[in-house]
């Protein structure tokens, strides 16, 4: 793994996170953009060679809404760059680390994405991206 | 604020923690320290310009022990780095956030460091770090 690529935290409304976090980051958001498979929408601000990616729910039975109605707001996972996703995933699994999906899925800001146990992590969920280009 | 400065993780035991985030991350743990002030023991790894940094209480009425009994392992902070501490949590009040000191305190890995309130911040326990040098 090469650098944290993007810390995700889970907010009850973008619109209200949005601004607060411009203010609190000194930064403007660059993007936003839904991700229909994990029922969400984000929005990115860069900070030197990591991304805070803030997660709206778009959907009340998604990881994100239950995620808030069971915790709160706040950081919900931490992702990591690597530039050979299926090459990482098999050294994980090989260490005993258990994988919550087979083989890479698509994620936000065009990336594969794979997540890690949280139980296998001191609970963290961990997730490894690789840009799709 | 420049970059993600570390990530702070919460556990139970760095002498097994210790290991497995070795195994996780492919990288080994270059420091361990106690912090006196916040009562823990902190043991870092690079990843790219960011640290990843686990602790484990060393008082059971510390602030890391009641994280863990409430909430269990799992993201405690995230710290972002500034050349201008003082300016930092200046400007933050005009905007409105609340700090948890009045002052930079001396923290882990030759570090001034101030928090924000979590409430202020959608959940987020974030911390703004100078170097001390």
């Amino acid at each position: 793994m090469d650098k944290v690529e993007h810390i995700g935290i889970a907010v009850r409304s973008l619109d209200i996170s949005i601004p607060l976090y411009e203010k609190l980051l000194g930064t403007t958001c660059y993007k936003r953009e839904r991700v229909e498979l994990e029922r969400v929408e984000a929005a990115f601000f860069r900070q030197g060679e990591t991304k805070i990616e803030l997660l709206q729910a778009t959907d009340p039975q998604s990881v994100i809404a239950n995620f808030i109605e069971k915790r709160g707001e706040g950081m919900h996972h931490v992702a990591f760059a690597t530039l050979d996703i299926r090459g990482e995933m098999q050294r994980l699994q090989q260490e005993g680390f258990r994988l919550l999906s087979e083989s890479p899925k698509p994620g936000a800001d065009g990336k594969w994405v794979c997540f890690v146990h949280p139980k296998d992590t001191t609970g963290v969920l961990l997730e490894l991206c690789q840009d799709m280009a």
